[in-house]
Parts: C-alpha cells; structure tokens; sequence
C-alpha cells in the first residue's frame, strides 16, 4: 500500500480526478494554495497497493504535465499601449509534483 | 510515532474530533472534498506515539463506522407522485479510509 | 528525499512561506482548522533532499516558536469593569507541530 500525494494546477483539476476514478483509484482532494506551482494548486491524495502505482503516475503525467500554452494577445483598455504586445503569447502551464510515502496500515471502516 | 491520515464524512467530523481530544490526541482536520467517501469530507490529521495507534485507529471506528440509517420519505411537492416511496429508506451513511505513516523526526517547537 | 509537514498557527504563515521561499524550498500550503495549536491554523507540505531537512526545521523554529507576547488591555465598552485587567496581559502565541516523513518516490511532471 502507497500513499500518493500530488499537488497539480487547479485547471487540471477536474480532469485529473476524472481519469483516476476511471481507473478505480481512490482518491481525495485537499484544497491548497500557493507553492509548489503558480497559486491556485490543488493536493490528490491517492491510496493505492505498490503494484498500481506506477498506473496512477502515468494518469497524472498525462493530464498534468508542464507544457507550453499559447495566449491570445488582450487589446490595451484606455489607450496606454506601452506594454502592449500585439501577438500571442507562449507560457507554462501545468505541471505536478508528487510525492509516493509509505503506508504501514491501511483501513476502511 | 506515527502519523495517521484519517478521510471522514462530514456529519461524523465533529464527534470524532470531540472523541479524539478527550482521549488526548494531537488532531489537525483538514479540509478536503469528494474523493473516497460521498461528497463533504474531512480530513484528520492525527500525531501519535506507536503505542496509542491501535486506540486511534479504534475511536475512529467507533464514530465513522459505515452504517445503515432510516430515512423518512419525504411528500412528493406539486403532485408528482410518480417517484414517491411511502416507507423509510435505508441508506448508508458514515466510513472512514484511514492510513498509518510512518514518522522519521516528530517536533514540537 | 523527505516530506516534512508542519501544523502553524495563521499568524505566523507568511513569514514562514516568505522565509522557506528565500531559502528555495518547495512549499505547498493547506488550509487547515483547529487542532494541535489553537484554531487558525496552516499546514505547509514541504519537499526537499534530505541533507537540507534540518535546515528547514531551524526556519520552522524559528518563525513559528511558542513565545509571550503582551497584549494591551481593552477599555471596557459600556461601563462593565467587572473582568477589566487595567494592564497589559501575557499570552503565548505561535508554535509548530512538525513531523518528517520519508518519501519512496518524488516527480516533478
Ligand atoms: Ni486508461
Ligand atoms: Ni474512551
Ligand atoms: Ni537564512
């Protein structure tokens, strides 16, 4: 038994909680802010026997992986164009990082 | 010590953390949504010395344990008696999925 | 590799994040109620390599100890000076509970 902890952008959220209760995964969200990623995170904590982890990493590589995200250029309200930038911009988006701990006893009651 | 990692419903959050502080266990509840149980969870975060974990493990039990409860039925409003059912329901409310971590370094500063 | 996870009072949260920042941990906060110090209380999830563990404690310590701190007496509104303390009273405030916990597997997706 393995205790998965992973915390991911909000905006992957409900994908990534989508596709583990797919696969029968046990999962629980906490909600968390700041830190490791840019605000807006939320923490997984997924219970799991050793021989299915490697599934759930792949499932949240998958739908939380860092990847570049083109942004529309937003036209400047009032006039001030000094910091205008008139095409799409390129910027990071995603990313998880998560932590496997050890279980020593796991219970459903 | 040991860490243990306690996803409860909501409507036994109060009583359990009522149960654990007579008994003297250092509880932190966390936040947390959906996931293992229906939905409206609480997430406990409990410290304990090896030896008391058994206690822990058994006052949880004792106030999250999935149980059966009657549900009076509840008049159909408007006159829409196509799904009505005239006797209690019988539904299951409570449970616990608990884990035991292990703890290399325990401070209290 | 370790997790340490640390229970904080609210107070002291933003120092201790602005502290573990500056110092580059990877710092994830929970919202957190009630529990091992009194109510308002933050969880930071901090991952980092083993050999800097105790130099994250040593912040923990010392943004977050238990202290004295003096707080000035509130005249009393409406003429009740029956539980009035006409000088300034003690209080401890602050206070961390942090526990270390190995981690088998860390990503950073
Ligand atoms: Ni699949
Ligand atoms: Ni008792
Ligand atoms: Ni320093």
């Amino acid at each position: 038994m393995k205790l998965i902890m992973a915390v991911v952008q909000d905006q992957d959220s409900n994908r990534l909680l989508k596709a583990l209760t797919e696969h029968n995964f046990r999962v629980t969200k906490l909600a968390s802010t700041g830190g490791f990623l840019k605000s807006g995170n939320t923490t997984f904590i997924i219970g799991t026997e050793d021989i299915r982890v490697q599934k759930a990493l792949d499932i949240i590589k998958t739908n939380c992986q860092s990847r570049q995200q083109l942004v529309a250029p937003v036209s400047p309200i009032g006039g001030n164009t000094d910091s205008y930038v008139p095409y799409p911009l390129e910027i990071e988006v995603g990313g998880a990082t998560v932590f496997v701990l050890p279980v020593e006893q796991f219970h459903q009651f």
